[in-house]
């Protein structure tokens, strides 16, 4: 459940976007332990720019690869969220090449009854799910 | 003082668009009990390949009318939520002919102090709203 | 650390597009009283027809200059919320010509383990940051 927002510069090919989503869904199923069609990844391109991503001052360099991932999701652990921002960093490096330095994330957290993943129901509420 | 984002796959002409925007309006007006003029909408539209929603196992057919709506709004209650979601199928499934199945939606809470509508004021703290 | 997401309408120049991040970046870091590099910002250009911004019955006008900022942030006060709110329509106002009337700021809070900024690690909570 999960909703995922990347932010990227235009540039990836459609096949590269794809193996990036798949990466990062395969992380983000490892980390959170939820089912693989728990998959609700939407992307925004832009020209370079739009995206003003600097450091807060760490040291990182940040390149057009940047990814910026911004994450809805129920209550997670600490430990959940620390496997899946290593768990995604890891993905992209090891399957698009992208540096660990170019990947921001972002969470932030709702509830059971926040979600209706079709029909007007609340899945979560309802018990199907 | 919802704001809602939708996200949609390229393709609806802009009266379309329109329709739909007007049918979700009016869904929210009537299950938040707000005032007409509380609309603050905005649009996203995307290539199918930028938009991945499965199901998580729910057994939902999503095609290209899909519309992810994420919305942020101050506290609600589950009664109202989930009234928002029935109503907001219902009227894009009556005004726009979008199937049931192709409408997500996710809700994040955030309070009165988070919200300037304009001149830089918090309209809901100094009691303008 | 504030993530800022623009929503514009299509039609201001790169240069017009820069002084306005700028400007933004700058009444944030006076607001919030954060590092120089703490800047995170994303635009979103829309037509105008993707962009519905009315008003709540305040009276305001909307024109196509209209700024949504959506802030994703860790706790703030609500002195600082509204001193934000502040500084960023004087600085728009000032340095882009925006009508405060124009700008539009709604702010979603989470906590220092929903961020990673790079490495996949979460430096408020290793204490890197």
């Amino acid at each position: 459940m999960p909703l995922i927002k990347f932010d990227l510069v235009v540039g990836r090919s459609p096949e590269q976007l794809q193996t990036l989503l798949d990466a990062a869904h395969d992380a983000m199923v490892r980390a959170f332990n939820v089912p693989e069609r728990d998959r609700y990844q939407i992307v925004h391109q832009h020209p370079a720019n739009e995206m003003m991503i600097e450091d807060t001052g760490l040291g990182f360099t940040r390149t057009q690869d940047v990814v910026v991932l911004t994450v809805t999701s129920r209550p997670r652990s600490a430990e959940q969220k620390q496997a899946f921002y290593k768990e995604t960093v890891e993905a992209l490096r090891d399957k698009c090449g992208i540096d660990p330095q170019d990947v921001l994330i972002s969470i932030v957290t709702n509830s059971d009854e926040d979600w209706s993943f079709g029909l007007g129901e609340a899945q979560f509420v309802t018990g199907k799910l």
